[in-house]
């Protein structure tokens, strides 16, 4: 770590020679493969990314030029360059660096990042902002092929080629369909074609069509066109250049020796620029070359075999997800699944290899993934949308409008809803119990385990109407699975443990707690009863009612915000019928941002496990039933 | 209306000469115009559309061929042609035809649309469902150009493209900017290049090409770059070319004896193909030719002048907030403007005229719009989103994720909350305050008149977060304009009338009807506090304890679903306190979908006028209280 030892800022590397920034591209590789190899997280395209932070660096003058990368997750060497070189090994940790882009955690983070493609949108507005003053900061981002699929960066690209805003987008193109040969080939030309010589040359030719009266307007787009058209010929550049970008590419994205000089030329070219780079996921680590799917965010790994440590027996939610829609869809051929770029994340891959004609991956498309899949289900087939819940939320309008509006029968597999973990605040699945339940027609259920699931998965395609079905990530309970799959009574609950004492109505993965509690409540004398409420909506009315009707008190419990979430729907419920119980408590988020960290270690701060229901039961029962309602059984 | 009163449905289009045809289109128009005159409605679009509808029915044979038409109000010669002739009178009358499209109301409608670009991603999964089980149906999208800027019109031609799907997508091209000289001659080389004799041709070149073993592949690819570089040079559809799109056009889309054999020739043609048709918003009804714009949406008008029927004299929340917005913005130059195609609509057209460079209308695009400016915010502008409550759906996840994330201080001016009457279901602006006060950082607020919009707009401005201001469609309350702008402390409410019997918690435009029932209350000697809620977050916790403490009933009234609403945020301040009243009432939407109709009509039936909540009042006064807390005063 010779050379990276002493990058304390991107100033530092100045002067350092071509051969030296090679030496350094492999320091970061290594630091970076030690690290997530410890830490886990996203290594392949960060891995690919090297070369393009380097070069950035070298090229402009960050803080103050403005270099926003998409999502985060290739921006690690990013970094790594930018003083964070001593706390990379807190990546993802509580209190550590985040795994993607924070602003409160360096100014070069200039923009905050997490979902994909909002690079281009937030570029535009910091070069408008800075047009705005007067002020020459340079404005950078970058987005990977991946990110360019989703709708938001074909409508950022549209208004900057439109507005004709000086900006400059690089496109990081790990796609491995794309030719060494025509990267080789189309570098060469287009270092040729961005030197200062042509685009003057360009303009010259230009500014004399303009000049010859009348016919001077079509000439110039004449002229234009036959440039487009030998581009187009040279090129993959058609769709930006007809979106008003300067194209130049494709060049080799690992070359400094290329990278560096197209930059520098790029820099200099006024309104909007798009530069294509070509790189390869996982570059320089050869398991994460051979495999750069797994190696896009791996658990810790063995850096020497590349081979994941820990215990991999549990089965997770996701598999089982799968298992059972494969075991499902052998039965019923309207069956067919829909992923936004998450084949393998959501568990699909599985699925997509046994039906490979009924699974559409559409890409980083949500808006699309939902309303292609309303259509679908418009025409009698069944389509169940793979989604974390935090990518769900790029879909609202279209779950909204297309699919409720229609009550159309969609199902949503929401993977990754609650507490994610080392992901993160951008990650996080804890909103879509509130959104989902205030959309009319929605049927939203949670599964204590991941055996529930399988049921739930079954009931839910069953129905007339859209529903959703929201589990955590990571592993499930090890519950034993039945190998019959029943459906369950929509909007019915489960009573899992009887007492007197209180009421613990819990949603999902929180059941498993709840019981815990109630357990730990019973050595101590406390008897619970014990709801697993299976429904956020649909609410079991008539079960909730009545244990709000008896002398208790009431806690619910899920792992979503507060704010309008399932707790609320039963405070909703009770005050419609005019019944309150003594006491009443919502276990959730409160109004805050939930960050980085293991899950156990959220859920035990969020008083969402075993200890922390338990504590709030104790509370609840000590203090003061409902200040004014002490005396109420006596009066009735 | 000799013809069109013999259209039954379109299988009597059959046999109609071209002549006859076009007759017909005359007679469409009439009938439109004559109607919208009367019950307003979305006119330029529709009446550039006859010729589509016309030669779309004539070629294709719904409904079992599928012309998915996107939003919908481009399809009023659609409806005319489907059998709904008898009832187009009732055009967005209550019970009426929906001013969109809507399956319950006809087959001919196979999927239901309102917002824009929904109609690629919808056909694409009908067409895939009909291949799913081997029909030979054909499916066409139609979609306007104003749409093709949304991102997930883009994101399903990706798809559509990448699948390599059968399918058809008209690109309604209304765009002025398009000279017709351009036009006649493409749509002269796109016929011939649409005969079977090319597309045989071209078929044949290139699997001799890929016939040739080595080299064959990269033949393949050069022929087809030379025929996209020939096509670049005289087509605008690079981008659909370079989306995997058979483009053809542009065509004059009022050309009946073009459109016809386009379509037919195109509908032989397998993979997707996209035909390109210019026509003019508000073809042949001069006033609307010659102001589109303002005959987008017009109210009720005089056939003869096209002025305006109606009183124009009160000003619309629109007009205020237009006002208002310019007079801050000429004392603060951080102040900048962005809109998503609604410019008129949210009357930024006045602010962009008097600051051009600080006005931006993005498009179709509301991801775009919030993420840009999020990215304003962040270098320190004072970015303000004017925006439709039911458009800002589509920049959920943006909201969330970048500007509530990063609390940058982004204002969302949302206009057409609530009610928004004849535009029905799917334009309803109902579920804004759920998912926007489950955003952490995210301040709420809904003025009670136009003059508080005033005040709430610069109380929005001086934060150093994201708020959003929600005010209703249409007139003001007629109440006198503040000249001089004051801040509103945040998170505090205003008592505007005082009693011992019940409280009113009302919000936004429901504060006028809850005075006017409080007034009403009071003639029966029934004395309520009447509180202007102002934020729906935060809620002025201080001041509704201490009315939930008093032995009062207490109702909430908004115009939002019910679910995760005001009321509800109200219900979770009290159960985290403990506290609560004798009774609690929510008035706001029940978990259905709101029809369209007079919103006048609309708030009586869900009780949110005066009548309605003064009914709501006197029920909860006479029922029990609480039922186990009746003799509470007694015991404390």
């Amino acid at each position: 770590m010779a050379i990276l030892e002493k990058i304390n800022s991107p100033k530092d590397l100045n002067g350092l020679s071509m051969e030296k920034l090679r030496e350094l591209a492999a320091e970061i590789r290594a630091e970076m493969v030690t690290t997530v190899a410890r830490t886990g997280g996203h290594l392949a395209s960060s891995l690919g990314a090297v070369e393009l932070a380097i070069a950035l660096h070298y090229v402009f003058c960050a803080p103050e030029d403005k270099i926003v990368w998409d999502i985060g997750h290739q921006a690690y060497a990013h970094k790594l360059l930018t003083g964070r070189r001593k706390q990379f090994a807190t990546l993802r940790q509580p209190g550590g660096l985040s795994g993607f882009l924070k602003p409160a955690e360096s100014p070069y983070d200039c923009f905050g990042a997490g979902h994909a493609a909002t690079s281009i949108s937030a570029a535009l507005g910091l070069a408008r902002a800075y047009a705005h003053r007067g002020q020459p900061v340079k404005v950078v981002a970058v987005i990977g092929d991946g990110a360019m699929s989703a709708g938001m960066a074909f409508e950022a690209l549209n208004n900057a080629g439109q507005i004709n805003q000086d900006i400059m987008i690089v496109l990081n193109d790990n796609k491995m369909s794309i030719s060494p040969s025509v990267g080789a080939l189309s570098s060469f030309l287009s270092r040729k074609l961005t030197g200062p010589f042509f685009i003057g040359l360009k303009k010259e030719i230009l500014s004399l069509f303009s000049s010859i009266p009348g016919v001077g307007e079509d000439m110039v787009k004449i002229a234009r066109r036959a440039e487009d058209a030998l581009k187009a010929f040279f090129t993959p550049g058609m769709l930006f250049e007809s979106l008003g970008f300067q194209y130049i590419g494709p060049i080799d994205g690992h070359r400094l020796e290329f990278l560096i000089p197209t930059l520098a030329n790029a820099k200099t070219i006024t309104g909007p620029v798009l530069i294509h780079a070509l790189t390869r996921k996982g570059k320089g680590y050869p398991p994460a070359e051979q495999n750069p799917v797994r190696f896009h965010s791996p658990a810790p790994f063995d850096v020497k075999t590349g081979r994941e440590i820990g215990n991999p027996s549990a089965r997770s939610y996701t598999d089982v997800f799968a298992e059972t829609l494969i075991q499902l869809a052998e039965e019923d051929e309207r069956i067919v699944a829909i992923t936004a770029a998450m084949l393998n994340g959501t568990g699909l891959d599985k699925f997509a290899k046994r039906f490979p004609g009924r699974s559409f991956d559409v890409g980083i498309a949500e808006q699309h993934a939902v309303t292609f899949a309303a259509g679908l289900a418009s025409q009698g087939l069944r389509p169940v949308v793979a989604i974390y819940s935090t990518f769900l939320q790029r879909g609202y309008d279209q779950t909204l409008h297309d699919v409720c509006l229609q009550k159309l029968p969609v199902v949503f597999a929401l993977d990754r809803s609650g507490i994610v973990g080392q992901d993160g605040p951008t990650h996080q699945g804890l909103f879509d119990l509130s959104y989902l339940r205030s959309m009319p027609n929605m049927v939203v259920m949670a599964p204590k385990d991941e055996n529930e699931l399988r049921h739930m998965l079954k009931t839910s395609l069953e129905l007339e109407g859209p529903a959703a079905i929201r589990y955590p990530r990571g592993k499930g309970t090890g519950v034993k699975l039945d190998p019959i799959l029943t459906s369950l009574p929509v909007g019915k609950a489960e009573i899992l443990m009887e007492g007197e004492d209180l009421t613990i109505l819990a949603l999902g993965a929180t059941v498993t707690s709840a019981l815990q509690a109630g357990a730990n409540l019973e050595k101590k004398r406390i008897y619970a009863t014990v709801v697993n409420c299976r429904f956020a909506k649909p609410l079991d009315a008539d079960l909730i009612l009545s244990l709000a009707e008896r002398p208790a008190r009431i806690i619910t419990v899920e792992e979503n915000v507060l704010a309008g979430g399932f707790g609320s729907s039963v405070l909703e419920l009770l005050s419609q019928k005019g019944v309150f119980p003594d006491g009443i408590k919502l276990l959730g988020i409160p109004d805050e941002f939930v960050e980085q960290g293991p899950q156990q270690m959220l859920r035990a701060k969020y008083k969402l496990d075993a200890a922390g229901i338990e504590q709030v039961a104790l509370d609840l029962l000590n203090r003061p039933a409902q200040q004014k309602c002490l005396q109420r059984k006596k009066n009735v």
